[in-house]
């Protein structure tokens, strides 16, 4: 497309990581090495702040094995943050970086925040007539980026979610006359897709398995209501098992579960939605046993049992990421397209970051079903090839045995950033 | 060894479920099929409610391919409970449909309660002169049973804890700059063999490696103390992860987590361990990223990351009830017995029941670190060999494929059970 850019290649990741945020990262190297023009493969520790710290690695020098090993170690293996840019300042540093190292082509792997950032760099870069091209590659398990179809690290924590809550369905199942309700807490502030997703539990055609209650951001919970629909389930099933989204919200939009605030007593509020629906139940149905269960961040780094469809499209994107730049594309990110056909197939195109950056998607209202507490069969079609197909991660001596970048640092080029 | 007794099998399944106790059923169906003396091959619903209630299932009417399945299949496939037998009357009625249905081999594989009941069950038999011949097998992840090295049950979850804490740990540590502390609940109300394994997360030689804490039900908690070594901890590190079970003590006996209580505003109670250590932190170390993580009852049905030594030495403790049985023998339970060579071998021997029913073996207080706060380095030798190896489960659509069983019903014998 364009005339060849001669330089070096900077990766960073940012946001929370997922179980094949290095999948990514894997392609991205692997595609480098590709390409006559890229010198350089460097990576940036733990996001911008290791592009403002100047605390680069030297990813060209890992092994192949742990480059290999990439595909199915899960966390990020550059270390990520939560950092945003914030001033002008850190603007004119990150260029100064890019400039000190010849960074001609910036990939950067993240959510919405990090597409926001990439593109502001991209934007900067080009007004400051510095040449160089910037791709954002998307990752989340919370699904909500707009402009893409889905995003690399959902398929895989809705596969673990929904294989650990059929072993849990089988367990409640097994304890016979009592009546249980089980809570599972799962991730998604914002959205509910990783809630929705764990209908998959379900076998199929099997409607009354778990889980049976399916609380999203997107529904306004009514406690009266959540109550009415536990004891309904008891009645037909021995146990009621409920997934909910860690960001559900009430009538008036405030979270059910408020985190670790403390009330004006200084008691503990409760920590999370599980527990408040654990308690909620207890409290108001007597003689039922409730129970709960919270993965936490163990849940997005579950690589143990990640879905293969989902490590190898991320590989892709980050493969796809660097052929884009090398073709002269910049200021855009890498989207997944599926294909119209009845058997699954899946794309990538470009996307302008602009309009990824900041943007939510939402659960889409005509997949939740009437009774607000359970997901329209339609779904299944989008959720299902998605967590096809199982991850091989070696086991040594008994545990999974992931990789470590060795993380040989390259030579710092300016003196220490001292932010505004 | 004695003469051949001629009759019906009857196996049940008590207490809490596991990752493996079913493949002990499936190691007594597979091994009574190979003994002219044994003609039907009956389950018990439910463990002893099952028995009392008369609700028996043919299990030889059970595909091959459903016997295979409960290889992998998690939780109790014949249903569990967690009833004693209280009266005379009960022990009357078991023996009354023993009779009923000829039923000269009882396998009750179970926990400390299960083999108490069981032996019970023999004696009673012995002294009313009805022919039979009762043996335990064990099963618990509490590895709580006396009289065995170690119970089935107990390696897979230790396993799956333990690799969903390495990944946990590498999610925490790309973080960066961040104070995070994580505390992962697990379970074990009464012995810390569960959070004493879990030190297996930690790679070789890595002692810095999570977990970094270790909180035992054997060691009295002390808040200041604790807090003094996650400080501590995070000098060091960047993160502090906590592994405690949920029945740790203070200094004067009480559980540190009440579970769902309330207090006397009507407050509710922190439920678990987890939250109330994650708030302990929050409260007192301010800056510091508090989380927590609790698997509840998906730790001990998580198949997916069973350990396959487990599953084998469960397969061959169910095979063993049965040849024990057959060979005339009473009475006892199987246990295990490790091999005293270098490399791990483990034979089963026969134990009276009367000398498991009711003992807790507790974790020995020699492999408990001076700090007592970490394990000694001598338990890595006992625990590695028990999470050897993967359990092979069958995944379809993306899906863990759990098999159920068809459960034929056994024509009932007698009037119903009214119990006293």
């Amino acid at each position: 497309m364009e005339e060849s850019l001669i330089g070096n290649v900077l990766v960073a990741q940012s946001g929370g990581p997922t179980a094949v945020i290095n999948a990514s990262l894997a392609g991205i190297v692997a595609e480098a090495l590709n390409h006559e023009c890229i010198e350089e493969i460097y990576g940036a520790l733990n996001g911008v702040e290791g592009i403002l710290n100047e605390k680069l690695v030297d990813l060209a020098a890992e092994s192949q094995q742990v480059i290999r090993g990439l595909k199915y170690t899960p966390a990020s293996a550059l270390g990520t943050c939560r950092f945003k840019l914030k001033t002008q300042e850190d603007y004119a540093r990150v260029l100064e970086v890019f400039k000190a190292h010849n960074i001609r082509y910036f990939f950067y792997i993240g959510g919405n925040d990090s597409q926001d950032t990439a593109n502001k760099i991209s934007e900067l870069a080009k007004s400051q007539g510095w040449q160089m091209r910037v791709i954002g590659v998307p990752k989340t398990i919370d699904n909500d980026l707009p402009m893409t179809d889905h995003c690399p690290g959902y398929g895989s924590v809705v596969k673990y979610l929904s294989a650990s809550i059929r072993e849990l369905a089988l367990d409640h199942e097994a304890m016979g006359n009592h009546d249980i309700v089980s809570i599972v807490e799962v991730m998604g502030r914002n959205a509910g897709w990783i809630a929705a997703g764990t209908c998959v539990a379900k076998r199929r055609n099997q409607m009354e398995d778990a889980p049976h209650i399916i609380l999203l951001p997107e529904v306004a919970f009514n406690a009266d209501y959540f109550l009415a629909q536990v004891q309904e389930c008891l009645k037909k099933n021995k146990f009621c098992l409920v997934v909910a989204s860690e960001g559900i919200i009430d009538e008036n939009g405030n979270y059910v579960a408020a985190g670790d605030a403390q009330d004006s007593f200084g008691h503990a509020q409760l920590g999370g939605v599980g527990e408040y629906l654990q308690n909620l139940v207890a409290k108001n149905l007597p003689g039922v046993k409730a129970r709960s269960c919270k993965f936490g961040h163990a849940q997005r780094a579950a690589a143990h049992c990640a879905s293969l469809v989902d490590a190898n499209e991320a590989y892709l994107c980050g493969q796809k990421a660097v052929q884009a730049a090398v073709e002269g594309n910049d200021g855009m990110m890498v989207a997944l397209v599926r294909g119209d056909t009845e058997k699954y197939s899946c794309e990538t195109v470009l996307v302008p970051l602009g309009e990824v950056a900041n943007g939510v998607k939402h659960f889409p209202e005509n997949w939740i079903a009437e009774d607000k507490i359970s997901i329209s069969y339609q779904f299944n079609k989008y959720i299902l090839p998605l967590i096809q197909g199982e991850v091989c991660v070696p086991f040594e001596n008994g545990m999974p045995a992931y990789v470590r970048l060795a993380k040989e640092p390259v030579q710092q080029q300016l003196p220490p950033y001292q932010s505004a």
